[in-house]
């Protein structure tokens, strides 16, 4: 794609960490995303090590400046941080740029950010669903999203040139696209996502105290199936603690549904009753084969 | 190791799937384990696949005439079913012969294998800490046992030159080996795979359900911590209803102390308490560093 135009003139990208950066790396792959890439961050050691990566073209700590001379400010910080620093910013924003964030969470950021606009300045966020447990510009990577979904979230209003053009920025960071309501997004956010993490976070502490009560630790035997929820465990607590209290009211209706199914085989297992038990077996079973082809036969 | 001698003249595996099909592939590689091997099922088309892998010296059905020519038979076969084929083979089986298995749960197993034993057989069972989600003959791999847990769990009074051939037996298997009790292994198991299990396949019912109601299905944008659980969720059926069955009154029990634990995070999250939320969110974060080494600062 030798000849496509670059989207964007100047990007910057709020807080490199591991999203951040592996948008950074990505933009520095391609000659189709930016002409050039700024790196803010409040915290100069972050900085440092974008620097030493090499993955922009200029770091800096004004985050006003950068935002000034923007087409593209995205604020991959922690969702509680998102609406201060979305206020700092937009004041300074000229018009026909993009404002956009990568928040796990919607909750009522939509309205209350395009509360916020300046004349001529959109707000298209988009929630890549790509990640892993660690954090940091130095756990980013170009393939991060691809083949991932990222789902846009446009509040109601927003201009359609910004949104397509958000579209195309991550169909060049590789991903696949899909517009919904904020509703929608942290209640499929809610399950895919949010329970599984409160749900790992848990089991590492319940075997944490056992462990305390055998005297002896059990982590020490994980098999493979306690290590998946170990490295979703590990993930950053700080920004699932923000993730947990923003889609709270979602969140906890989602674990209800989940405690109850959970009742529904621990009775079944009580009761010795092997074929409901094999029902629920079958269909977690099921599930899994919708979501992935078999690698053999 | 050219000039070891193979621990035993003739082994054989029943039910050479996942576990069985990978103990033949390790032993087919290396001449230290034993001089010829058996694998025998009460499937036909088992021994075909295991005839075409080219992974045993012989394959059969009759699992009497096999294991009286073996100095080793291990059963790698459901656990609900060790205890018949154990009682209809150990009558034939030679003296100085061990008897094992690879049952994931413990239970009463033990004694009661031991009360059936002829004079001068042993049962030696190990639990490898190992798999996949995946099953049968072409699921298994050499390496399957490479650096992983596998947990001896003799009966009080088993010949201790028995228990050490065993241990050989999973070194060269690749394993390190831990001798423990029926009750320790039950307890460490619950926590480290059953309840993991227990988990991953209910939050894959609660998604199948919630999917119903919103008519859409929300695991097309499963994230990566969605995946983690679903991959534990697609593991056989039938081997897991047996293994919650026979560890019911454990596994249970540690559901209970779970459940408490999830509580508490669901009332701090609902209570808008940050720093309980911190607290059971860097603790998981703790656990998972102490089991694996970081891959970058």
């Amino acid at each position: 794609m030798a000849d496509t135009p670059p989207l964007f003139k100047t990007i910057t990208i709020v807080g490199p960490g591991l999203i951040g950066s592996s948008i950074l790396r990505r933009a520095r792959q391609t000659d189709t995303i930016a002409q050039k890439l700024i790196a803010a961050d409040c915290q100069e050691a972050v900085l440092h090590r974008v620097t030493a990566l090499n993955i922009a073209d200029e770091t800096t700590t004004d985050l006003i400046a950068a935002a000034a001379q923007s087409d593209l400010v995205i604020l991959c910080i922690p969702t509680g941080a998102i609406r201060a620093v979305a206020a700092t910013i937009l004041p300074h924003m000229k018009p026909g740029s993009i404002l956009s964030d990568v928040a796990s969470v919607r909750s009522n950021l939509g309205p209350e950010i395009h509360a916020l606009l300046p004349e001529g300045v959109s707000y298209v966020p988009a929630h890549p669903m790509a990640g892993t447990e660690y954090s940091g510009p130095d756990a980013g990577f170009a393939t991060l999203f691809e083949d991932r979904w990222t789902l846009l979230i446009p509040p109601p209003g927003t201009a359609p040139e910004a949104i397509a053009l958000m579209e195309a920025f991550w169909h060049r960071c590789g991903a696949r696209t899909r517009q919904m309501t904020d509703q929608y997004h942290d209640q499929v956010c809610a399950i895919v996502s949010h329970l599984p993490h409160l749900l790992a976070f848990t089991i590492c502490n319940t075997a944490d105290r056992l462990s305390a009560d055998l005297q002896t630790d059990v982590l020490e035997y994980a098999a493979s199936g306690f290590r998946d929820f170990t490295r979703i465990a590990a993930s950053d607590p700080i920004m699932w603690r923000d993730i947990f209290l923003t889609n709270k009211d979602v969140l906890l209706a989602t674990f209800k549904r989940f405690e109850e199914d959970a009742h529904r085989m621990v009775k079944a297992i009580q009761e010795d009753d092997s074929e409901a038990i094999m029902q629920n077996l079958q269909r977690g079973r099921h599930i899994r084969r919708g979501l992935m082809p078999e690698p053999q036969n």
